[in-house]
């Protein structure tokens, strides 16, 4: 009998994780709410249900040795009563509360010592204008739970602008940060064994834009004590909230410091360079660390790396027809995720490794290009 | 719609080819026996059914854009049954007779000035008696259909060996070679669009033993020269039997010249290697070859690669539970393809890169070891 993970979700991520599976002979079952999504495509192994649902949930658990997640839209109580039935979940509950509550996240980091912008917790606005106060204008309002992809954030300058944060909407609560002037956003990668074993993955330049990441080159072209401070955080991180498989953070530098913004305790877009670029990619190793297994190389398998995210356009109502196009590119290796086509949804990505980052990010964009995306140059 | 890629067969071969299939977003449709054949535990597209009858393969056909092949075991009058229907078979029927009828393959390599072993047609012992008389003993028979993996070969010393051959028993006939004294194995390996379009990987060496493949060192070491006269080869050997995908020639170097062996019109064993090893993998540019889009880039993504076969033995009763020790094993890539174990059955591969191929060799040997492969030193 085939080992085999159990993935509550079935988009992008689930979709390379059964990709992944394939090689050492992992059977990846995914929690699908319809066989139509992105990972139900690829995979013998699909259970239908919601991931909203603890039936559903325990459906998953039961067909599966060990549960992972796709995503964080699950309710707590319902990853409780899993583990309380004897379910395995990797993550655990207690690492996916700090990584969707950044309330109790940057508890737990600052108990650590761990870097991160001034904050506070915030219920209201003149919680955040007394934070203002002490701290200066713009803040930055963030929801406890629910943001990803640059929603649940608001950027006031006054007080004016901090009316415009739905307070009385959100049951987790907010917390407020200084504004820091970003000098550069960086992500580190990190797989951990249930026993704490963890190797770090090269921290990763990432290029955002309406808080969607478009573009990332590995390793970082920053300085090399950057890149060990970074890594280092990433360690601490990891080992503050137990993470189990994959956990990514995601960083600024600001003022020569770097600074935590958030994690996600999963396979996340910035490590999708690792399936061409690494020597073991983030999806296998994310197999390896919740199965228990020895954790593969983090090491890069080539000097450089870029991806460049596919994201819909509505001027593009087909982009698929376009992938053959891009494989035209020599050294473009296009991911395509199955997913309709909808303004700003992520399509795909493409990946190219090369000498150097600048090498790397030409071949990416060149095939990005032709899947509809917009030149971008530096 | 997703571009649908039929597979008659459900082989490790199948299998790569649809977690090649997951990144560019193809749909790989495999015939298979049962759900229990290696492809068809990892697709959501199985068509059960037998690759030997017509309406299995009709039902396939009929469900994809085009048709190839794990194996080459189907009868050809099926083949151009389907091709009057209208099917698209990448390759086609006349490829693959090529592939699998020795006597017309040798046949055609000679029209075309390609390098064989002496050799001839022979039906009866009395006509490889007369062979051998101008070619000296020993001699080596093959039967001109259904031969693989050293089965269907004899070597015969002597007239009285020549009667171990079972003469009656193949309707297609043999054919009679000259014993070549092998100096080395190579494999070459090439993708080719309908069009002509053709790209040649670096050619590889094969180290065999009882007739199966056990190691793979890409590129092979060898002179420059020898080298080209191996690639050059296999690009005239893909044009002359009009392969579409990825077709193999394996290659013996024998008095310093380049010969021809045998020939696959599909994804090989010796080409293993490029899942890891080459810009591009070969199950990758097969799906590409066969539905007609731009080739992929078939040059190496690390100085060089090695892969060693996993096979069966009789002590190893569950080798799967070797599966995450030999993951253990930094750099090393391992493929188990999710069949049952029997002495010799080919159950997995391991792949492993480095700066040179003694380095990659050396990583791959430990990990098939710990899979319970004998060890080996060179």
């Amino acid at each position: 009998m085939s080992p085999r993970v159990g993935v509550v979700g079935a988009g992008q991520l689930a979709r390379m994780m059964h990709q992944a599976g394939i090689g050492p002979g992992i059977d990846v079952v995914v929690l699908a709410n319809s066989e139509d999504e992105s990972a139900a495509q690829v995979t013998r192994h699909t259970v239908l249900g919601s991931p909203g649902e603890l039936g559903s949930l325990r459906k998953l658990a039961e067909a599966v040795d060990v549960v992972t997640f796709d995503h964080e839209l699950v309710e707590p109580e319902h990853l409780h009563a899993l583990e309380a039935e004897g379910h395995v979940l990797r993550p655990g509950p207690v690492t996916l509360e700090h990584a969707v509550n950044k309330l109790r996240q940057r508890e737990r980091f600052e108990r650590e010592g761990l870097p991160l912008p001034a904050w506070a917790p915030a219920s209201a606005a003149p919680e955040a204008a007394a934070f203002a106060a002490d701290h200066g204008w713009p803040v930055v309002v963030k929801s406890a739970r629910g943001g990803y992809d640059g929603r649940g954030v608001w950027i006031c300058a006054d007080e004016a602008e901090l009316k415009s944060v739905p307070w009385g909407g959100v049951a987790a609560g907010f917390v407020v940060e200084a504004f820091v002037p970003i000098e550069r956003e960086l992500a580190g990668l990190a797989v951990r064994r249930p026993d704490g074993e963890t190797r770090v993955y090269p921290v990763v330049e990432t290029v955002q834009r309406d808080g969607i990441c478009q573009e990332v080159i590995a390793p970082a072209r920053v300085e090399a004590s950057i890149l060990r401070e970074a890594e280092e955080i990433t360690r601490a991180v990891c080992d503050a909230v137990g993470s189990a498989g994959i956990l990514a953070v995601e960083l600024f530098v600001a003022g020569g410091r770097v600074l935590i913004n958030e994690i996600a305790a999963r396979p996340h877009n910035s490590g999708h360079f690792s399936i061409e670029g690494s020597v073991t990619s983030q999806f296998e190793n994310h197999l390896r660390g919740t199965l228990d297994w020895p954790l593969g190389d983090t090491g890069m398998a080539a000097p450089a790396a870029a991806m460049v995210n596919v994201l819909g356009t509505a001027d593009v109502p087909e982009p698929e027809r376009l992938v053959p196009g891009a494989m035209g590119i020599d050294g473009a290796h296009v991911h395509w995720y199955g997913k309709g086509s909808r303004a700003g949804r992520k399509l795909g990505h493409v990946t190219a490794t090369g000498e150097t980052a600048g090498d790397a990010l030409r071949v990416a964009r060149d095939a990005a290009m032709i899947l509809g995306q917009e030149r971008r140059s530096e």
